[in-house]
């Protein structure tokens, strides 16, 4: 995801601007402008996001944002891609049990993550930006796709493995949306055991590929 | 939802402002301020949308749309009621058959709202603005719950039927966002009978009670 070459300390001077202090190239100058990005793009959407935002955020160049994470497209992905915790932590949840329990597993895994107010913020920026802008939504989409999809669909053995996983990720986005986003009652404030309970036999089902009687 | 009164021919006239043209007063202004309002909010959403351009697009002066919509959140709710086909045409599709293929009545019809592009940009210009702002969030979700949520739960005779209903709507939601928003393959592509096909069961195990073994 991060196509551009990092390159060594000072490389990225461009012509006719000039030096900055060492904050570019110093050690974790990459990390401050992903953190930035995240920002950025959190408090303003992808379609008003800046990268000069990112870089005074970062205390660099722009030139050097774009150096390191080539256009705003790429700057989106590598800035949601560490932060996505259900790509991040997808294989291990899929890992953790049979595929009995693979449904309740990721229900829980899904809510779980939406439950906590720092993760929520940031699932919802990301949202956010995907529902507005056509190009950041493609970005989530490979990202969800590659990292959580398809090792779900290959740990089914059913027909139609791939959109079996993704009506089950549906099912779990709408549930997502209707309670944490649209806070729509009483589903906003069930306990969240109660939801788990409700909801994982649907996901379970179709995963299983006996949802379709 | 309309909250300001209609009030006569010429009466909004605000102190130290010129007369406009009868354009303001004519027959059909508080349509034109509807449509005019659809369309400012599908282009910049809640946060972006202005009373002032929605005015100019109606050929109004401001006042009058503040006369007869009142603030912006109310002009925000009286644009989507007219618009918003899931609320407008769900008494209908929950009276034409009984209990038993509910799910698949709701799922076959909210799918093919999204199917036909007109309707689609608008729940998706809806759906942006409601993503993007807890104001206009909870127009929506009060627009949703009077008009289709309660409707629906009143057909079930099931214990926790309001947080059933909504369970089944967020299978839908989620299917929407997935394959019409994000639009993640092969879902995306998916033929829309097999999708209902898959869908409708959950749905209406969800509906049914009988979804949580």
């Amino acid at each position: 995801m991060t196509a551009a070459a990092p390159g060594g300390a000072g490389t990225p001077r461009r012509r006719g601007r000039p030096a900055r202090t060492d904050a570019d190239s110093g050690p974790g100058a990459r990390e401050r402008i992903l953190a930035a990005a995240r920002a950025e793009f959190a408090a303003r959407g992808y379609d008003r996001a800046s990268i000069r935002a990112i870089a005074k955020g970062a205390g660099v160049d722009p030139a050097l944002v774009h150096h390191y994470y080539g256009p705003k497209e790429q700057i989106f992905a590598a800035a949601i891609e560490t932060d996505f915790a259900p790509a991040r932590e997808a294989p291990e949840i899929i890992q953790a049990g049979g595929p009995d329990t693979l449904g309740e597993r990721l229900t829980r895994f899904i809510l779980g993550v939406w439950e906590d107010p720092a993760t929520r913020e940031q699932l919802l920026a990301i949202v956010r930006s995907a529902v507005a802008n056509e190009t950041a939504a493609a970005v989530f989409r490979d990202l969800v796709t590659s990292r959580l999809m398809t090792r779900v669909a290959g740990e089914l053995d059913v027909p139609d493995a791939e959109l079996r996983s993704e009506l089950a990720a549906a099912h779990l986005v709408g549930v997502a949306m209707l309670r944490y986003v649209i806070k729509v009652e009483p589903l906003a404030s069930a306990d969240v055991e109660q939801v788990v309970a409700m909801v994982a036999p649907a996901v379970q089902r179709h995963l299983a590929g006996d949802a379709h009687a």
